[in-house]
């Protein structure tokens, strides 16, 4: 039970620690009984903006969809269907489950670079700084750049948003605020990491477009920079350093979301698989893959593409338990969140306790993908609402109520308070429902991006989304029995789930910091 | 390690199962090693609607609230305060933090009767319904009925709400609905058991008021019935069976919210230190302790209530602890909840990033007790708007615009969208606040019960409760940063917090039947 050792040992470690002010890290000298079961292929995957809510409203999806719930009881003669679910994702599998707080120094809602910076470093610092301390004297050496310069680890690092994004920032990248992407991006090609993968670059010439492009500057410094599938395809364990930018970027030159991704296009799966073969060798590697859009659609209260990007994340931490299962005995993989985002809630209050998870399959296209390849549209030609309602009914399932179009005639309305279950996919809108869309789809329509800020209650309605899309998909989570209550990040904790060596040493409620706290312990790094 | 062998066992046993269809407890006979571990002293106790979001608010608020805040540091010659945050629960520090999923046979939102016979039977049935099976055909035997006929332990059941409502009951009754009080009542009769505490029964003379006292029946099958605290002070371990109603009891004759309780009322801490007192023996005892209330309050959207509530539930917690330092090898205490209840968000559309949890301070007294003592009497009286405000602005904090009343005038405005943290008890409400405020106190003036139910956007904002309280708690919540998106319970995993021998059997994210299955295999009881 090295794992259980490794616990006890920590403890020690912050024993010490409290008493003399030294680093967990500082102290692992001593714990060469740990060091002995250190484990030579580090997986450590973060859902951004994932936390409860994220992963168990999609295993509850799943469960709807998949109809988990097929069994029936007779009750009095009447066949009444058992509600079950069983876990579809593998991440929910792993042994360990510890529960982390992720506050930072500015806020209990913290930011990415914040909490990425704690899990990278074990150190706290303010909202949008990476891996500086909060006077701005000190920079954190990250497990990443340790397990590299300590014990020759190859190093990958993905994401399905921007690879000079704050997450992965936080693993190579030390600067005050997390908007200096092309400093980031310097740090980056630095760092001389194996393998990056993921979204485009973001500002590769700088703010004011006046710098030596990044990808110059990754070639000159060694890097074999690829931007199609096809020569991602050919990458290997001998192609050297490799930087991999996706083929199919989407909005904000990020990866699409899995609800936008066409068949022929890779996965972040694709990538995981891809780096396992760059980075697989005899010493050992550290990987960090980043789930970064589950984040995004959650600020925009895009229920049905959190449920997608974290269903996609699940199906990059399979290939990992995939290499785990050939090395079961050197393999620790860590699945957590940096925040919770959105304040999601597996219920609302429109629909009691009941909920009406099948809905979301109606939805056939991300938020952003809608705003950009849509509603940019509407605006230019001055599109009328019941032209629009026929894309929110193609795209969303959300249809007229009856006499208000011709399209939900026929249909149930599933609207009531107490709707049955038996209505999932009768998507009719109630009158007060189809009141806010229509007074979101003549907000979005009037405004030029000149106003003033909104007032409090549009606020609360929109953020800072577009109104009929926010709209839209506000009304689909509700009428599915789902809410966000923030446009922001919240104060929930994360999940860290764990599987594989040194496992037992992430039990507990503690501090996001105490991740690389006990990786580090177990890790041997100093 | 007896704790990773259970966990093998278990899953050795689940394996079993699925091929079998035997219950894991059926299976426990083969477990010898595991029985020579077996905790003599378990507590269980359960948060009722206390999933991750009731714990850490409460949490973040003691560390807003306690200043753990306080330290700074210079940047750019200026002192900046950096947020920071302990643990201040006792749960939190226990080492194995599992997850578990609480859906019943009805619902991913599914109420306490049913994810309370999960807990202690290991079986799945309807919302509604208390250890039957879904066909109503079967009835289960509870942990605690196992333990008493099979072990010979002691048992309490303890409950800040009625001892005979959903959770409690499901450690002794067997009934298709929880509503079945009087029978239920029957039941906690016929059990046994040797110490119940807390809130009042419910129906003590039956449904139609016809049935013979279940006091009476209780003192007429040996139970002592304590409803004094200087009674409940003179009991002791020789006092046989005895059933403890608290003296100070509140709304639905449960105990009061620890936010209202007198100084001279026994908390449920109180109740706990003095089951240990009764119950304390050499063969062993089990201890079920729920906090009630914490549901209630969530239930009706009251932040504040539900903090107080949580930390009096982990000061009862405190008092295990003490006891397990006396007892580290024979002594059991698991934390959990049975579901998530309110969509509490730490984080709101309004506040963004920021939170301003010291903001509960202000609030003076229950939602349940505001209805009672102050919303009655201003329906009787027709208490004009400016005289409530004089009450809401004593007992919430929330002030009126400047403008729109007096006592508003000289405090600074915390309600803009993007407020500073320093604004932290200046609960001035904006005009946008005020008017949900007035509307709200006008509807509640106008109803009298008669009415229809409300219509969506109403329902929405007031659920089933007092519109005029349940929207003081809204605008107080969010304006600390706090949201609630549901009057009903919710779809969130709970947390299972065990420290003590066995505790490492709880580790992963599983189904809350597998809380009784681990404690089966544990305990040994079959």
């Amino acid at each position: 039970m090295p794992g259980t050792q490794a616990v006890e040992d920590i403890q020690a470690v912050e024993d010490i620690q409290t008493a003399a002010g030294a680093s967990a890290a500082e102290q692992v000298g001593a714990q060469d009984s740990v060091q002995a079961g250190a484990p030579k292929y580090v997986f450590l995957f973060i859902g951004d903006g994932m936390s409860y809510p994220q992963v168990q409203l999609t295993n509850y999806f799943l469960s709807a969809s998949q109809a988990d719930t097929g069994k029936t009881v007779a009750v009095d003669g009447e066949e009444k269907t058992i509600l079950q679910s069983k876990n579809h994702l593998a991440m929910m599998d792993f042994p360990v489950a510890g529960s982390a707080q992720t506050f930072d120094s500015t806020s209990f809602a913290p930011d990415s670079a914040s909490t990425a910076t704690s899990i990278a470093t074990g150190k706290k610092t303010w909202s949008g700084s990476i891996n500086v301390s909060e006077d701005f004297t000190q920079t954190y050496e990250t497990i990443a750049e340790k397990l590299k310069a300590q014990k020759d680890y190859k190093i990958g690092v993905l994401s399905t948003v921007n690879l000079n994004h704050a997450t992965p920032a936080a693993f190579y990248a030390h600067q005050a605020s997390r908007s200096s992407y092309y400093d980031i991006g310097l740090e980056l090609i630095e760092s001389g990491f194996d393998y990056f993968a993921g979204g485009g670059l973001l500002q590769t010439t700088g703010k004011n477009e006046d710098q030596e492009d990044l990808y110059t500057l990754a070639e000159n410094a060694g890097y074999q920079v690829v931007k199609t599938q096809a020569e991602a395809e050919a990458l290997g364990a001998d192609s050297g350093k490799v930087i991999v930018i996706d083929e199919h970027l989407a909005d904000s030159s990020a990866m699409s979301y899995e609800l936008d991704r066409g068949q022929e296009e890779w996965a972040l799966a694709d990538y995981v698989e891809k780096g396992i073969e760059v980075l697989d060798n005899e010493t050992g590697f550290f990987m960090m893959v980043e789930g970064g859009k589950i984040d995004w659609a959650c600020h925009a209260n895009d229920a049905a593409s959190t449920i997608t990007d974290t269903i996609a994340l699940d199906n990059a931490v399979e290939k990992a338990v995939e290499f785990y299962e050939q090395h079961p005995e050197e393999t620790l993989i860590i699945v957590t969140g940096d925040h919770e985002t959105g304040g999601l809630t597996i219920g609302f209050a429109g629909t009691d306790y009941d909920t009406f998870l099948k809905n979301f399959e109606n939805q056939k296209i991300s938020y952003a993908k809608f705003d950009s390849d849509y509603v940019s549209v509407y605006k230019e030609n001055k599109t009328d609402f019941a032209q629009v309602m026929l894309d929110v009914t193609e795209l969303f399932g959300l249809q007229a109520p009856a006499g208000e179009g011709s399209s939900a005639t026929q249909q149930k309305d599933s609207a009531d308070l107490h709707p049955e279950s038996g209505n999932d996919g009768a998507l009719v809108m109630t009158d007060y429902e189809y009141g806010l869309l229509k007074g979101a789809y003549e907000t979005t329509m009037s405004r030029t991006g000149e106003e003033e800020e909104f007032a409090q209650d549009e606020y609360i309605r929109y953020g800072s989304y577009e109104p009929l899309t926010v709209t839209i998909t506000h009304i689909l989570n509700n009428k599915s029995g789902v809410n966000f209550g923030s446009y922001a990040h919240t104060g929930l904790p994360v999940e860290v789930l764990v599987k594989g060596t040194g496992a037992d040493s992430f039990d507990g409620y503690y501090d996001n910091t105490d991740i690389y706290n006990r990786l580090a312990v177990l890790l041997g790094v100093e």
